[in-house]
């Protein structure tokens, strides 16, 4: 809603133009058109340009290619803005970006293009976090979206850190499932930017658990205690990964519905009790701030207990044992095949350095 | 500078993406994909994009076609906004944008897709005039910025409309040279906002005389009386064609440099007063407003005078008589020829209806 | 050597010509240009045409898609031609090959097209066997070469056909290993054309189960019964499968080298007969039919036994059953893994009636 | 109906699989993949194959680039092969081809690709004259047809000599008007080859005199001496041509139809004796080679006397001046004029020492 998006697509395309313009130019650093890595970025899902070929019309028109465009959201840039603690890191970071592979095989940075300055100044503005306010007039950082699916799917660690040296207590959502946004936002971004957080916020609904236990969405307005504890233990090992894979106290807050029963409620707190987390009943969506106060004293509360925050797998691991860790702590199976040639690209990221760094899965859709 | 750009490569943006997903989804009006005239757009001059095949990648990727990215400033879309009396003009004109033709060579428009409502929603900010000031603190208007080679190259008729409506004087650019940009703003923006403009300054220098002279650039710091006088008659048939072709008062404006001597000076004065002309030096490069006084009463004493204002050619001409009329009044030629399938796209044109428009002339570099 | 492949890949061509042609031509089958699964074919194997786009340059010069070439004895008519019991059965299956899907998921066949009489017109010729002699004046036809890692990979049913009816005993290669080449000749050729072995010889050489066994290519001069002894395992299973699963008798020739030792062809001949199976020397390479005599004789007395030969899977097999029956009994495989959409494809092909035709393996090269 | 354009083609799609795998493997000619000017060759007129982008698919499938396939008949092999005098010559004339450009201009031949050779190999049948018979028994040379609108018409060199060298009389078609099949004829192969030929038939037919002259189709079975007169001016400015241009005695067949009236052809002969040109009724379609006595015999008279052959132009003539010799003398225009970029393409081509080549004029369709 700002010009942050814009200004992350122009970096990104403007490194993309960098790279063609390179190889039209007479290609010194010998990059092979075949293997460039970077895709342009466009602000808009559009089917027609996922997969390109372009330096099309002859000899003054680029190099003819295999290239596409990722949406703005899921382009590297944005991840990479997100990590960054300033501006002079953001451009070290850019630098660093693997836009493709030479002929020899040895990776190009978006720093061999000298493309990093441009880009962070395409960015100064960019990088500082955008305060809003709630209709309550609470203040609210918004900065940063890289997608969840692909990316590591939070907020910039700029705001966070502003947040955390204006506020007593900062909020930050982790989208897409515990599974998913709450491993993404403790092993990748906690660990980069050394954060420890102190509690968690597993948010559900009771429409939700039954439709995860069977019933249709005709029949979620009436009340179905079978179907509820049938799709409680989804609910369940999401709260426990947080307890017992990163060390956290964690609280169950439910999005109130007016449709939810007493009954389908008491179910709810007492399958958590069971395993020592309170469940909240947030109102907000009906009350404002007020209906919210239960919740946040749980949160206060939590907050002042000691934890005992660990990561998902440490930074020593292989990238191989990374992967099975996460499959089998987090999703909780026998542990992941490497299929096709992903092996040999395991290998290849080791050989470039990358064995050290966190992984960031990504989900399918189905 | 502000998202002013960015808006309207988006809005051009997302009319090919609803162009190319129509056809997707089963094509309803019968749009030949070989026929498409809508290009995407990139704030970017990238080579590699001026001509792709999209739509590659399977089922799910859209329809392999050829297609190409124009400049933002360059496309359509910003010469209709500039051209837009308010937003509800703006969406009439939008929807009428042809973007292609069906298989049986019917022209599709934006209003076709339905996509005027949605590229009008992303406008809405972007209609409304910036204000910026100088560093004397003057108030500028700065809205707007089609290209001059190809598109009419003059700022928005509602930045235009409002200064008149707030100032004494508007003061507007039309840039590319008085053959391309003041004809265009004069039998484009003119006839279609309605505008009647009260005097003309055309700006020169003494050293791009001398250098249209035939003096080598090292050369242009000495005075030279045979290479200004060589230079002089390309600038004395711009302001003739000002007087005699639009019926305007003119001024020249020598904008100084140091390296003028007096003679040189002199011999411009001469040459213009003996086309009744006034030239005016004009040194607000080194002295701020206050060089530009000599200039400002000129004009002043101008716009007071009544003129005989009227365009190049008149709307009921057939395109080819308008084309004719700028060649030989403007650029003096014998005529214009019509090579290659011109002819053919010409009596398209006016089978289409489009033959009462203005022409908007394009120039290449060489 | 004959102008049999150029006819095939002509009329390969055509098909593709006559499809393009349709779209162009208005479409009214509804084919869908993405999913075309035709592909072109020519003469050599030119890696720079196997993925391209075509139908580019506007309007009059086809549709743009994608689209690829295979080498011509890769391609499908190839394998029709090889399977045609005479050029009436070649023109109906010429009809009933599939070209692509149309937009509501209905298949296209050539027949669909009416392209298959001109098909067959232009292999009106290749479909007759050719006759040519080796050099101490044996009759031998060549006809047919379906790539035997992708097809079925043995000569045409019209040869074998003839070669019944004019000899005594009709010898066939079935190349690519007894394991692809001799299971696709049984399952698919044998089974679609009604013929019946009666016996099977494996070709053998003591360097390659040398060479299996472990030894340098530099090596293989050299005497070395442990490598020889390793290597082994591998023919005997390849007799095996022609014994068990197939039910025939057999007999192992050994091409016979000048550098091959008593000891080595002497514990070849024993694991063999542990078999129940002998050993032939053929020297066919140094003395022509005289070295041949053996080998021969061998062959002439399993004919003359009584065999109990039967496919390795039956018709009525679902497609899925086929394919595990294969990796089972010919592979020793645990079974097969349908990974990514094939099983949704095994399950498109069967509910387009193909699930009661043989299966065609292929063999990836590593 | 050989297999001449078989090899023709194949030899063609050898050069470019040969220029494509240069560049996959390095490229160490810096051949510029935007300046490759050798397409490939199919066997029909597919259009879908006109324009392609090929080399697609990732690293192992060559270096994508835009290309596209001539047909057989029109590619260049085509033309080189009619021109040989044997096959040491082919080979030296294969190996002169140029294929394209390197990254600093420098033509790149099929010499340079060492792809002589083995094209020559692949052609080493095809060069070897047709010998087939007509129904009457006489013997024809069928050899070689490069397409007359883009090539240079006419059949083989090899042909043409291996008959003089065996008959009294050789007679040999040069298709498409004797504007442009005789022009290419006498100007590209008698010139190249050393060939003198005796006289010149123009064949006519006085339907289409009549529908030269602007009589429907409907009626052309009609008499009609108005148009007849009209159309005659086309036919003498043909005779006059070879009269004058070439210096060659000529008589003019008329290919009899039953509907052609005395009337008729009497002003055929009137007209043509004027120049001085005899008229033969050739009546062989009705009557066989009895129907082509009188023609014959009036061919012999011609050949007996002595002429004056000469070309159009002379070889140390620049290239625009052959091109304007041709358009005046034998089109009778002012003079031709070069558009666009073709001043500097002529530059180009005799800066590469092609100036004193003859030109191949092209006809386009309309």
């Amino acid at each position: 809603f700002t010009g942050d998006f814009h200004a992350i697509g122009a970096a990104n395309n403007l490194l993309a133009a960098m790279l063609d313009n390179h190889i039209q130019q007479g290609n010194a650093l010998g990059i092979d058109p075949k293997q460039i890595t970077w895709k342009r970025a466009v602000d808009m899902n559009d089917r027609q340009l996922r997969h390109i070929i372009d330096g099309l019309g002859g000899k003054p028109n680029g190099v003819p290619r295999e290239d596409g465009f990722d949406i703005t959201v899921a382009c590297e840039v944005m991840a990479v803005l997100c990590l960054a603690s300033d501006l002079m890191d953001l451009k070290a970071r850019l630098g660093r970006m693997i836009v493709g592979y030479t002929y020899d095989g040895r990776p190009v940075t978006a720093h061999d293009l000298k493309a990093e300055g441009a880009m962070a100044a395409l960015l100064k503005d960019a990088i500082k976090p955008n305060l809003v306010q709630t209709l309550e007039g609470t203040p609210v950082l918004i900065h940063g979206g890289p997608f969840a699916n692909i990316a590591h799917g939070c907020n910039s660690v700029t705001a966070t850190r502003m947040a955390l040296k204006l506020g007593d207590y900062v909020v930050t959502e982790a989208g897409f499932a515990a599974d998913l946004g709450a491993e993404k936002f403790f092993d990748i971004k906690c660990r980069m930017a050394g954060l420890r957080p102190s509690a968690v916020v597993v948010v559900a609904t009771v429409r939700a658990l039954k439709y995860h236990g069977g019933v249709e969405k005709a029949e979620l307005n009436n009340e179905n205690l079978d179907a509820l504890e049938k799709g409680l233990p989804n609910l369940l090992q999401h709260v426990e990964n947080i307890q017992k894979v990163y060390g956290l106290p964690c609280v169950v807050a439910i999005n109130a519905f007016p449709t939810d029963t007493e009954a389908e409620l008491h179910m709810v707190e007492e399958k958590c009790r069971a395993l020592g987390v309170n469940v909240a009943l947030s109102e907000v969506w009906a009350k404002g701030g007020e209906g919210g106060m239960a919740l946040a004293e749980e949160v206060v509360r939590l907050c002042q207990q000691p934890n005992d925050f660990h990561f998902c797998y440490e930074d020593s691991l292989s990238i191989a044992e990374k992967i099975n860790a996460i499959a089998r702590k987090v999703y909780h199976a026998d542990g992941a095949d490497l299929v096709g040639n992903a092996p040999k690209q395991l290998k290849q990221l080791e050989a470039l350095g990358f064995g050290s760094l966190p992984v960031c899965m990504a989900k399918t859709q189905y």
